[in-house]
């Protein structure tokens, strides 16, 4: 057991059994607390950001805009009370199956939330990320790990965060930081670590979700993993807008070099005689980047690169070399894929794709029906394709299915859904992105025959905070509106 | 692998595909076929269940009628299609992150859902049970495992479910049952299977747990384990209504030969000479049972109430036997308890309790928080009783807290919620009663900038199915009401 994670846990409980009984007016004032924080020293951050990353600064400066904003729509959301799902049944003595006693329900927060961050977005899925906005938004205490690839930018935000929450009178230790593999290890294992919130490789998110599995008391693993994120694009849309595609695709595979859980990694496009790669290597030319996340990132992109170049059938259409950091498209025939598999599920976390030519869109279905669960799924149509039965087989796949799109680019709404089945994620049931995000570090808590006094105020008669509820089936007007 | 799981599961999974297209009118009628097969043959399933399971005639007609309106209130809230929520956020180019496509969410189901019947509840936890009706009501295909204590009964139960799908002209394979070990852990590890729900003890189900979790692709493992249920009296209420909490206790934990998930296993009163063994007595001198569930049962059950008497300062307060089966409380003083807290973690499946005899209610709420996850928790307590903190550990630890009530006896409604941190369940955020457990079985799918002719009904914009959905963050007023 590593020392500091030990303490950092035990201080997180203590501050947890406190925030549990925190108003949605409290929890929402936490983190609007934590976003004005982060703002007032915005630039300080994309600074540090930009100088352990070497993302972009304008596309660094719209993900901490974008954290910020989530911070503030998690906070809106708490006030309605949405994440507490409170339902209230009467007392009915003509209930169906017999007398039915007086029963309410509400949602508590789980407890010690251990949060891991990312390596490619160390803001929006880091220190102050969606994670930790969701456990701490339904009154769990949250301890991250964070991620070596900006121990500099986490060490700062995790000050911003922890000023902030004091400033806002939370309970002292309900967010900390903790470094390094030991401590890892003991945060998913401590026997006061209620969930867990990971965002990484399927590798070390397999080795994680294990290790909560045996535990003596497991414990939910939210795990996003690997996704390679298929786009199809049917003959009628390579047809009519073939350049407008590929230059799309272009920019969407090697945004933010190529470091994105929702990078299109296959591109499923009709056989035949085109201006593919002349029109690829055109839009590659300006390729530039100034490295990749890490070192270890950039080893591993190029071994799954050349693992995939080496199978059966592939060739390479384009490579543009920037800071020795190669956009890379490949090229197969999908009768090559059908025989040789291997390359649907080998992702390559770098700027690089690989190019599918097929004959028909039912051997795209075949093919789609083979591959692991994803993030995302894409297909690129016109309005009067047939495209029903590869619908299905898209949706049966991801979390997210787009129309004419592309996948890299994940909105924070009520509607959004990030994730997938495994390896997508490793509870399909759960996205890591969006208002349901919170949904994931709650537990319901029913409540029989309670005196209206000794009720928590969620499930009181006279509905203190204002929240919207349930009553014997009927779901409440709004006491507050959304937005 | 089984061959005849193996069979099975694949064509449960071509049913699934089709079923997953279903809408909640045909969804819902399903439910109710089943609910009316079940009822045209009611008194030939209580037969057979009296007959393996020794339980009473009057509990299983009971059981029964709660299952049909279990399935009943499952189809009306599928035409609610709360189960689906449906989620719609238009686009914005003003939204706050920056433009948000038109994105929409709609959950839709699993797939194969492997589903073990539980021994105590030959009808609500079995065959057609909680657990089947949830992933039916979903469009899931189920795989039933038929418990050994009453295959006769599984069998006799499945053909009936069978013949009311197909009336209902539900796809061929949508439901089927197995038998025997081998083939429950091939229905466990097998690729297609999509999610497990089980019921049983906490050996097996965390047996089968880590199968579950160890699979080359995880899958969600809803299993129900142990729960020993403490019910704690305050002095107020022991001083005023002591013989009518005592009778109702002896009612409540030898209901059912005391084999039940809910039985109150450890009752907390305070020191002091009173009449408790008298009237306890009294009121157990009537129990009369036919036997338990399976000899492997009444041995566990033995075995369990033998390790529990041989702990340090544990007394035999009553003992009466009943064909064998002895209903027992034993008794230990609190002290004894904090020295020696094996009691507080030993389930005992069967007709017996433990009585701890505590100083102060700060006492209880010390050992309460030692205690591991439980389905419920009980407090027997006068209105003017100072108990907060009390019933914040009593919540923290539980699914389902009860004023002044017994807990065996789970009405199904909106509210319910049996479930609760392990070892109670897997998954502290489900419940496999109440019609949040249809939840279970799910997952969301966004769609991100579809043309409407190529969206889910239930996402197109004149809501062909009229159910419930959030538009833009705000609850659209329902389109039908519930009841």
């Amino acid at each position: 057991m590593d020392a500091v994670a030990d303490e950092r846990i035990k201080s997180a409980h203590s501050a947890y059994e406190s925030a549990s009984r925190a108003s949605p007016a409290t929890r929402a004032s936490w983190l609007e607390a934590i976003a004005t924080g982060l703002e007032s020293r915005s630039e300080e951050l994309v600074g540090l950001a930009h100088g352990e990353t070497r993302l972009a600064v304008p596309r660094l400066e719209g993900e901490l805009r974008r954290t910020v904003f989530q911070l503030r729509l998690f906070a809106r959301e708490v006030e309605l009370g949405t994440d507490l799902d409170a339902t209230i049944d009467h007392a009915d003595p003509d209930w169906g199956m017999g007398p039915r006693p007086d029963l309410r329900r509400v949602n508590v927060p789980l407890g010690v939330v251990g949060v891991f961050g990312a390596s490619n977005f160390p803001f929006a899925f880091s220190v102050a990320g969606g994670d930790t906005a969701s456990a701490l938004a339904t009154g769990c205490a949250v301890v991250h790990k964070v991620h070596t690839a900006h121990e500099k930018l986490g060490e700062a935000t995790a000050e911003i965060v922890i000023a902030a929450l004091s400033d806002a009178r939370a309970p002292e230790g309900l967010f900390s930081v903790i470094y390094g593999r030991e401590a890892a290890i003991s945060l998913v294992e401590h026997p006061l670590t209620a969930a867990v919130g990971f965002t990484g490789s399927t590798s070390v998110g397999r080795a994680l979700f294990d290790r909560a599995a045996a535990r003596p008391r497991p414990i939910p693993f939210f795990g996003e993993l690997g996704s390679i994120n298929p786009v199809i694009v049917t003959p009628g849309a390579w047809a009519s807008r073939r350049r407008e595609l590929i230059e799309g695709f272009a920019g969407s595979f090697t945004l933010g070099a190529g470091q994105f859980c929702t990078k299109p990694g296959l591109l499923f496009v009709p056989r035949g005689e085109d201006e593919l790669a002349g029109i690829l290597a055109a839009a590659l030319a300006e390729f530039s980047v100034d490295g990749m996340l890490s070192p270890a990132i950039h080893r591993g992109f190029d071994a799954a690169l050349e693992a995939n170049r080496d199978e059966v059938g592939v060739t390479t259409l384009v490579e543009v070399d920037s800071s020795g950091v190669r956009a890379t498209v490949l090229e197969i025939d999908a009768d090559e894929v059908e025989r040789h598999p291997a390359v649907l599920a080998r992702e390559m976390f770098g700027p690089a794709s690989l190019v599918i030519r097929y004959s028909h869109l039912t051997q795209v279905t075949r093919l789609i029906a083979q591959i692991e669960g994803q993030l995302t799924a894409t297909l690129h149509a016109e309005a009067t394709d047939d495209v029903e039965q590869l619908l299905e087989v898209l949706a049966s796949k991801a979390g997210r299915v787009l129309w004419n799109g592309w996948p890299t680019g994940v909105t924070v709404s009520y509607a959004q859904q990030h994730g997938g089945p495994y390896p997508a994620t490793t509870m399909p049931s759960s996205t890591s992105v969006g208002t349901s995000a919170m949904a994931r570090f709650s537990r319901p808590v029913a409540f029989q025959a309670f005196p209206d006094a000794q009720l928590p105020e969620a499930l009181q008669d006279r509905n203190p905070w204002g929240i919207r509820r349930r009553v014997d089936g009927v779901y409440q007007p709004e006491a507050t509106s959304a937005q």
